[in-house]
């Protein structure tokens, strides 16, 4: 009984099940029709993408769909096929399997599979901060290197030629020594796509200007995949195009996947393991920002350790139908929105939609050229490419643009994958950099008042044996020996000094290695004939600092306010100036 | 011209050079006979850790010294072979070489040859401060763990029977598969050698109260390895007790190294980059704080950078020498000071000193028993192991304490270089789990005043429209989506709230991460309904702020105090409970 009530609590369906309206039906009905019906050609192009075959593009639209309507907790979030996703599953599938299509599948859907694994593990241990490790800059500089080399991959689909390649130097050498073999029948049939998908998005503003109703506007918009596969396709049909060299879909299997799990060994479980990673992190912050944007226009909240429990289920499920990872899609997230999607019926409907074109509509797809597909893909990714932020954050911070410019290039030049690992360790290493000094002030009586002032800043009186000094951040490994040093030499410099003081106002923190560091400063300084002082130590550190041999080895005193200190042993007396 | 003086501005022999005194030269030059005499048994005790041959340690004591002397800056820092260094080589180098003895010795040599590139590398592009990243409970992890690994390792040496692995589980399974094999008079030997070196130990207190001068006093206390040498070796050689199965150093080839590089192939290289790397941290880490240690004690001052200038030079004369990688002896470097070294003078002297030896006296260490060498090491390892800290640690701080612990069983368990690797990593994490969570305040007005404190410290009257918020540390990429969420939920959670002001007073720095995220929560705010303001932004701070676009877009004001922005707002009228 105790373990259904638990299982019902962690199905948040039941939330919003029990107070479904007729008007969240009509709602969610109607935003499902429109999102099956775009689903469907960005399915087949994610699929193309993933180096999948494009039925899998499909069955990762359905049971992922249902899933995550039981499971998730944004109302209108639309899972499924993504273009990141599906280039990481292409990238780090196509560098283990060396070729072989088999390996490459079951890779694919065991990357998919142990990426659900992750992110159900991270929310039991409630592990979401972890996606904290993929700050901004590296974040814009991993999609806009992804986005680039996805553009890249396609035209090979574009042109008709043969390429290849994991990163954009590999893929521009194939390119090149193919480009004089261009197919002009495949390049005419993208430039009709790239028409059709254009077209829509330049009307976009008339179309909501125009007296249609919103949902209607905001499909017209977003129309041109449909416009784009319905043209090139009656084309392609009509005239036998196939026949001539132009590359097709060709027939996909009808029906519903057949639930299995990969045949791997475990050498090959091991090499998916980081890339599942990887496909976790990145799926998640991609669905996490477009659930919390949505949910801030309802006022609505969304708890991240559900959205990693419904995400990750949804990726078990697409491992399970024998498809590749999922997360949440931008532009069909915003269509679903905007068509009145209340609650996650939206998405359980959109999956069975997509069942229904599986089991009985795949033969109209038959024909659709692969060029279509590529130009749907290309279309939708150029946006990512945010060059422009880089002159931004150069002017903002050179930390945070070599970070992201790093990560750009690692992306491009290597591979995915090492791009963000690189990324990552050094945006990592560069923050320690920078804590590492932290802001350090010498401080002085300010006259006539019992108050102590930074003496760069402050007309403050000081005395020839204290040195008083303010740290302003907390103590930690990373900035604990430069500060010992610093202070030391501080010290050192200051020839008639016997006492230094050490205000500890703005310290919420002390790690073991700070202590260490404080135990080892007293111990030089001491051994300089130099006390050491502290002054101003917050309430829950100084309960901490009990624990430690610091207080016991101290050679000075623990005063509880700096002008007690001073008092104490002395007196200020002189301006800095007569130092 | 100008060439010869930077060179000569690099060479820090020029400043002591320069007024070396008579009594300089006496202090020297008794501390370097001293510590020659030391220093004979110890290279070669850390070559037969280090699965090199016994040559290698006394090559290892020759040049990198004298380069050393000329280049380092501590007057009496004794670099050479050492434990811990010795022990990550023999790892690395065993892990590489899978049997083949050869590649064995010529990747130790890499290594070495390397670190030593590594820390030149580190000193030309001040990267000092990258040795931060090991935090003081990740070095007594390591330390600790690396010491029950070398003491387990000799133990094969002192039973005489045949043991090996890289960890402590393949150690001790390979240990006591031949524990029955024990050869008795190993272990006898054995015995004898460790009674030697504790005597002197344990007399240590006594030598220091008698009458004999200091650096004598010092010496007998530290003598213990000279007499294990003596006694065993007279014994082992008068008995002829190789004969009966006792191992011995064997011919020791006379004469002084040949100068000459690695052959290795480019894979084995690569290879070596890591252990290199760790050789490289790890050196200077233990050189660097036994120099500060001393220097304070003499209130000189030390200068990292040129410190690893001369320990990066010293790898390289070791390799170029055929050895393996040094850094600074503890045990050494306390006998060099207390016999009065003045100058890098001593380190030149001693380097010359075992040249002598490796001339003329290899001959003497023909008889001397591997065993002996094996207590050597184990007696001076033991102190190292700080398993004590474990409970310190875990009443002081859990974070701290599971980053030792992981370390020391990382090392134990897996092997050196991965329990460092794994510490390293696993305390970033911590440190950035921690800062995820910045103390966050709602700030009131106090009554009578213009001061605002936290509400739940401080009688302080609010308001019900305007919600003020304090966030007391800098925002980077770890903290500032959590934060974003934080401030966001706060605000959703009081219906009335239509203004939040972030007083930004404790806020030094904020990165591109957490501008991203302001402007993520302005728009999530306004998309509520909600306006965000800013107050008290620090100056430098809001020079760079100017630089982004959340200024412009954001949908309040910045207020220079926050009196004026609560005045501007409305005004604070309620208490807290009335709310």
């Amino acid at each position: 009984m105790q373990r259904a009530l638990r299982v019902i609590r962690w199905l948040p369906a039941s939330d919003w099940l029990a107070r479904y309206t007729r008007a969240d039906a009509a709602g969610d009905g109607l935003a499902a029709i429109i999102v099956t019906i775009l689903l469907v050609p960005q399915g087949l192009a994610y699929a193309l993408l993933a180096g999948m075959p494009p039925e899998t593009g499909l069955y990762a639209s359905m049971l992922p769909l249902i899933v995550y309507g039981l499971f998730g907790t944004s109302s209108s979030l639309s899972v499924g096929p993504a273009a990141l996703t599906s280039l990481i599953t292409a990238s780090a599938a196509g560098a283990l399997a060396h070729g072989d299509p088999q390996l490459f599948i079951q890779a694919a859907i065991g990357m998919g599979l142990l990426s659900g694994a992750v992110l159900i593990i991270m929310a039991v241990l409630r592990l979401g901060w972890l996606t904290n490790l993929l700050s901004h800059p590296v974040i814009i500089g991993f999609v806009s290197g992804c986005a680039i080399l996805i553009a890249s991959s396609q035209l090979k689909h574009l042109l008709g030629i043969p390429a290849s390649g994991n990163n954009i130097v590999q893929l521009g050498r194939s390119l090149s020594a193919h480009l004089n073999q261009s197919h002009w029948l495949t390049v005419a049939i993208s430039a009709i796509a790239i028409a059709s998908l254009l077209i829509p998005k330049q009307l976009n503003g008339a179309f909501k200007r125009s007296r249609l109703p919103a949902w209607l506007a905001a499909f017209m918009g977003k129309s041109g995949p449909i416009l784009a596969v319905l043209v090139t396709t009656v084309l392609a049909f009509s005239f036998d195009l196939d026949q001539q060299g132009l590359a097709i879909v060709g027939a996909i299997p009808s029906g519903l996947p057949h639930l299995s799990t990969p045949q791997m060994d475990w050498n090959h479980w091991k090499a998916v393991a980081t890339p599942a990673l990887l496909l976790a992190l990145i799926g998640f912050v991609e669905s996490i920002s477009l659930a919390q944007a949505l949910a801030a226009r309802r006022r609505e909240r969304i708890s991240p350790n559900r959205e990693l429990m419904g995400l990750g289920l949804a990726n078990l499920a697409s491992g399970l139908s024998g498809s590749f990872a999922v997360t949440g899609s931008f532009s069909r997230t915003t269509v679903s929105f905007e068509a009145g999607a209340r609650t996650p019926m939206t998405s359980l409907l959109t999956g069975m939609g997509i069942a229904l074109v599986a089991l009985f509509f795949t033969g109209l797809f038959y024909a659709l050229p692969l060029a279509t597909l590529a130009a749907i893909i290309v279309v939708g990714i150029i946006p990512l490419i945010e060059l422009g932020e880089i002159r931004q954050l150069w002017r903002y911070s050179r930390p945070d643009s070599i970070a992201m410019v790093v990560t750009l290039f690692g992306v491009l030049l290597i591979n995915v994958q090492s791009g963000l690992l690189i990324g990552v360790g050094l945006s990592v290493v560069l923050f320690l950099w920078r804590t590492s000094q932290p802001h350090v002030a010498e401080v002085g009586l300010v006259p006539g008042t019992q108050h102590f002032r930074n003496i760069d800043r402050h007309d403050a009186i000081i005395s020839d044996q204290i040195l008083s000094i303010r740290v302003d951040e907390s103590l930690y490994f990373g900035n604990a020996r430069p500060l010992e040093d610093l202070l030391y030499d501080h010290a050192m410099g200051r020839p008639g000094v016997a006492h230094v003081v050490l205000m500890c106002s703005a310290i919420n923190h002390l790690d073991a290695s700070a202590v260490q560091s404080l135990e080892s400063l007293n111990a030089r300084l001491d051994a300089a004939g130099v006390q050491l002082h502290l002054s101003e130590v917050k309430g829950p550190v100084m309960d901490r600092l009990t624990k430690t041999h610091l207080l016991s080895t101290l050679s000075g005193q623990v005063f509880l306010s700096q002008y007690q200190a001073i008092e104490a042993l002395g007196g200020a007396t002189k301006t800095p100036d007569a130092v």
